[in-house]
């Protein structure tokens, strides 16, 4: 197979990690005879820097144009305490998910035995869990109209939902729960919130569909407790855009294993893949940074080519090079941590 | 001091934990030489079901000409998979925090030496952890404008904020903030949401008012992760309504302890009190409840009285009957679970 894969390595430790993921892939390519052209381009801080823009035009037409973007990770601190700052790198992230139409987030939760003692929850409480969560992510109070009134006294965000929007994003989720254990938990506000009836009602509606698939509803607020006492009940969820953001980090911390949290972003043509792990500007340029979620989430970018057996390779290598201890120090017994660079190398050459 | 206070029992649970806290303030009454006049009133689907509206205008009535309202809890299973329901007992709460001014709901996590290990996060995770939040309770996209558009294919819900509604929350989090360790956090999405910058920039100019509190400024993701990793890192988080409602359920659960937790909504006028555990609709009627939520409410009640000293002996005697194990089953060592009615029995018996 031919790929053209966008490369958007973005600020911080964004490049060290992508570089791994490169050379993994690259590794499998040979492998398994594909061949990869990387198209490189800017984003985040560093477009900013370069160009004055966190997704400029240039990288759009990059990205349009090729089969999957691999993305590293944005955000600088020279922007952190400034939320109002007319750029933000986080704008460069929301336009290209518009612009891409990326409106399925795909997170999943799972542990790794070898790491379960770094999990904050107690072993009992974490073991087994294997959750993915489908965050719509091209709509919402993220994109509604929002501005300000009476001379900036006033503030307003407004949170809009289609019917469309919800069944696109629900038939994912009804798929993904078909090829997993047909458990299906839509997560949302219903007591309260319209936009929230009418996720459930549509929804409900398509449960006759699916007639092989256990569908739940639950409450926003009962779910951010009952990931913290049983994530090991819950299998494919699905929600909107906001409860999305804070539910999936929320997963993220219960596994012990953040470091290694890949990611999916998919729309109807392409899709986009990135560690869930942030920018962590105070480790750029240390040769410390985990490599592994992005090489997993490489792992899902070939998986959703439909290359099962090379998304397997990278899964397999991943898990021999944390049973070997192979590890960033992150992960790493006392003085035996590997460098970036090292993981990527090793991981490359066992693939 | 005369004491006219509201009794809003509610459904499920929430009559028999009610009776056990009346027995405490009326035994704290006796020994503190107060008078307290009880006014029993309708709310939830026990109201829905007698007079057809889950806050009565008589219920109203009845809060308005009280000092405070205690509350047992609201909610029953057969409102529950509908809720587009055109009467459902969450409305009332709704109308009734609008209608009595309740914007701030004080929501302590605390934890208590003998149930760490109820916890399911590890004991070094958990320990010391005292937090508060102050959720804003009258604003935001509970109370915006909602509907439908395109015969009903498109659903909205507006967020709303005034600078006044974010400042008279804000002042409660910096006096709460004075009052314990001065460190005051602020959650928003200030990245994303207009209404968070205008909670952000509003909160950031009382600062000079307040220049013994140390705030930092956290978005709502974040601290959904850091309230599973570090709990015990916060102080007094203050932050808009829908994101409180998540957080502080997430929060009660990591403790441990949530059969004990109490909270209060406070307006400029009156006080409302209740247990933040739901109407827990199986172990109605059984005396299997835990009434230390509602009792510990009671405390908070004196508190905002300003009786300090009623509060504490709350306190007191409800340590002590946990250090006894005179507690019912969800925290009683096996078959030496007592009922709620004796606990309640041991609580008046020994303020
Ligand atoms: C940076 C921010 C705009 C973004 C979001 O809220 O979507 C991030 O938190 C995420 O989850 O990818
Ligand atoms: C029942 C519901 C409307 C309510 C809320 O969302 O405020 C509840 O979850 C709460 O936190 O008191």
């Amino acid at each position: 197979m031919k790929l053209n894969i966008a490369l958007l390595a973005g600020d911080g430790i964004g490049p060290e990690v992508i570089d791994q993921a490169v050379k993994v892939c690259d590794a499998i390519a040979t492998k398994f005879n594909h061949e990869i052209s990387w198209k490189p381009a800017l984003t985040g801080a560093a477009a900013i820097d370069a160009v004055g823009e966190p997704y400029p035009d240039e990288t759009h037409e990059i990205c349009k144009n090729s089969d999957a973007v691999l993305f590293g990770a944005i955000g600088h601190p020279k922007f952190d305490n400034d939320p109002s700052a007319k750029v933000r790198p986080e704008q460069g992230l929301l336009k290209m998910r518009k612009a891409l139409g990326l409106f399925a987030n795909v997170r999943p939760t799972f542990t790794f035995p070898s790491l379960l003692d770094k999990s904050p929850l107690k072993r009992e409480r974490i073991e087994g869990t294997d959750l993915v969560f489908l965050r719509e992510l091209t709509g919402g109070i993220y994109f509604g109209e929002k501005g300000r009134r009476d001379g900036g006294e006033t503030a307003f965000d407004n949170c809009v939902y289609t019917r469309e929007e919800v069944q696109r994003l629900a038939k994912k989720g009804f798929e993904l729960a078909m090829t997993r254990s047909k458990r299906l938990c839509c997560v949302d506000k219903a007591n309260v919130l319209e936009t929230s009836r009418l996720w459930r009602e549509t929804v409900q509606a398509m449960e006759k569909d699916y007639p092989e698939v256990e569908v739940s509803y639950e409450f926003v607020d009962a779910v951010a407790m009952r990931l913290v006492q049983w994530p090991n009940s819950y299998d494919v969820l699905i929600t909107e855009n906001l409860f999305g953001d804070i539910l999936t980090d929320e997963a993220s911390v219960i596994s012990g294993s953040m470091g290694l949290m890949p990611s999916a972003s998919l729309g109807s043509d392409i899709g986009l893949f990135e560690p869930i792990h942030g920018s962590y500007p105070q480790a750029t340029g240390k040769n410390i940074a985990n490599p592994m979620a992005t090489v997993l989430s490489a792992a899902m970018m070939f998986e959703n080519f439909g290359l099962l057996e090379e998304g397997k390779a990278i899964r397999a290598v991943v898990n021999n090079a944390l049973n070997r201890g192979i590890v960033t120090e992150d992960l790493a017994e006392e003085n035996n941590a590997y460098g970036t660079k090292e993981v990527g190398d090793w991981l490359a050459e066992n693939v």
